[in-house]
């Protein structure tokens, strides 16, 4: 039911956790499910240095959220604003259908998180 | 939005893994998101001796998995049989409503793994 990449990073799932100070704070609802994502990020220069999320979700909201922020760490925040959801579970090799909706939040807690470094700075 | 003690089984999960040679395997789906939950069971006279669990659904299905295989560790099967979501749910302070059919998943994989188990011997 579920690729490699999907059960790697779920059950290894990368950056997870909070940071302190953070420049970017970006925080979504799934209203299907009723679950949280948040993703923090340090940014320098426009650059985003550093980047943890943290969720109630499940595993395939922990997986993507996990290569989402392999995918955005390093490149600037106009790079990251570009990255799309189906860039994102075509990274994972795909998802089942009925789990789109739970991958969909990894893509607008990074655009909330940067929305926030935007108006912070 | 969640209580101490969900936000507890769900950060610290207990009983989380597979047991070899297991007694009674209960596998579970959910229809409204499509995760799905297994559990194990280690079963010597009737007694549940050791039982563990693996799921992909959200924090709610890990929390309430993870509390109700402290509930029936060391009870019959008659016992673990009487085992009711309402209980669960109750042992964790509550969950919020859109989370019942996650919690569901422990009672139903509970009672599958059981069914397994009678088949079986
Ligand atoms: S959303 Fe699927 S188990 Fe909770």
């Amino acid at each position: 039911m579920y690729s490699e990449k999907v059960m790697d990073h779920f059950t290894s799932p990368r950056n997870v956790g909070e940071i302190e100070n953070a420049d970017g704070i970006g925080e979504v609802g799934n209203a299907k499910c009723g679950d949280i994502m948040k993703i923090y990020l340090k940014i320098e220069n426009d650059i985003i240095k550093d980047v943890k999320f943290k969720t109630f979700g499940c595993g395939a909201a922990v997986a993507t959220s996990s290569i989402a922020t392999e995918m955005i760490k390093g490149k600037t925040i106009e790079e990251a604003l570009k990255l799309t959801n189906k860039a994102v579970v075509e990274a994972l090799d795909g998802l089942p259908p009925q789990k789109i909706h739970c991958s969909v939040l990894a893509e607008e807690a990074v655009k909330a998180a940067i929305e926030d470094y935007k108006k912070k700075h």
